[in-house]
């Protein structure tokens, strides 16, 4: 199960996004960040690569978690049921406790281009490595694609929601929520 | 209804891809691209910003077609019906008669994470254009997010289908299997 990083790679994390609130993502430098967070520039690279990188380590993190769930689903699930649960078990454990960084951290991305462009490419990562488990399942290349897309899409919509400024919902429930949403759209 | 690009802006992306293909992403620069396409580097730069975006200026023709598609929708349609027939709409007229040139755009791009970053941030706009359509239509938020990621979610399956080497459907009937097996996954 994916859990949230400890010891240096989440000193870093923390330090970056209270840097890059505090200063603007452009205006800080990794080399403030390392200091910032106790560690050399070295250090910060090996763990993250690059200066966007860090406010995105944790996703591969979550993405694990979600296949590592999608592996454990009982057998006679259909596909989107197998996915929406997986979603939640994972991305509940994940985020616990976390809405306030979650929340800081959604404005800095938000408002910046190259980092909205990583997450796009992240989400789209996870929408793969839930294609492929389910594939590995004995799901059809097709469904196992439209089934990762559908729950990705009520993953985003729910956690849009979450860490909007006045929500005071679990991302359990709102995800719960929004697969059900989901499927109404399609059968009304 | 949004159009294959004419004049400078397809000779621009023909050059491109050609000098992709044969020498390399990498290894080709604007300066090359602009020469070969007959015009200078400063036409180049005016019309795609930068050497990624060469390969993607016509999405945003795409998400403008799919827009004013959806614009046109008859009331009482529901919003994953309207989208659906919108994206068959203005894709299918976009990309009449382009596959050979889509099929080699994509073995570019799949090829290139900077590419594929580009393209799933452009994936990410026309699904915020689509959601923003049906919301002015008075589809609520969470409804109009969900039925736009899931017409994007056909699409893109759709589209993988069509550009793979040995397909012979045509966009119109893989979009509609796909929305049909869309709407079994959520069912069964």
């Amino acid at each position: 199960m994916g859990r949230w990083p400890t010891g240096s790679r989440a000193r870093l994390q923390e330090a970056a996004l209270r840097l890059f609130v505090e200063r603007g993502y452009e205006a800080t430098s990794v080399a403030e960040i390392a200091a910032a967070a106790g560690v050399t520039e070295r250090t910060f690279y090996r763990q993250f690569g690059d200066k966007r990188e860090v406010l995105f380590d944790r996703d591969r993190t979550l993405e694990q978690g979600i296949v590592d769930e999608l592996g454990q689903s009982p057998p006679g699930r259909s596909p989107l049921e197998a996915v929406g649960t997986a979603l939640d078990q994972a991305a509940s454990a994940f985020f616990a406790d976390r809405l306030t960084f979650a929340r800081t951290r959604q404005v800095v991305v938000d408002a910046h281009l190259e980092l909205r462009e990583r997450e796009a490419l992240k989400m789209a990562s996870m929408t793969d490595a839930i294609a492929a488990t389910l594939q590995r399942q004995g799901v059809d290349a097709t469904a196992a694609r439209l089934a990762a897309e559908m729950g990705i899409a009520a993953f985003k919509v729910a956690f849009a929601e979450w860490v909007s400024p006045d929500n005071t919902e679990s991302l359990t429930d709102l995800l719960h929520s929004a697969m059900a949403r989901l499927r109404n759209l399609v059968t009304e």
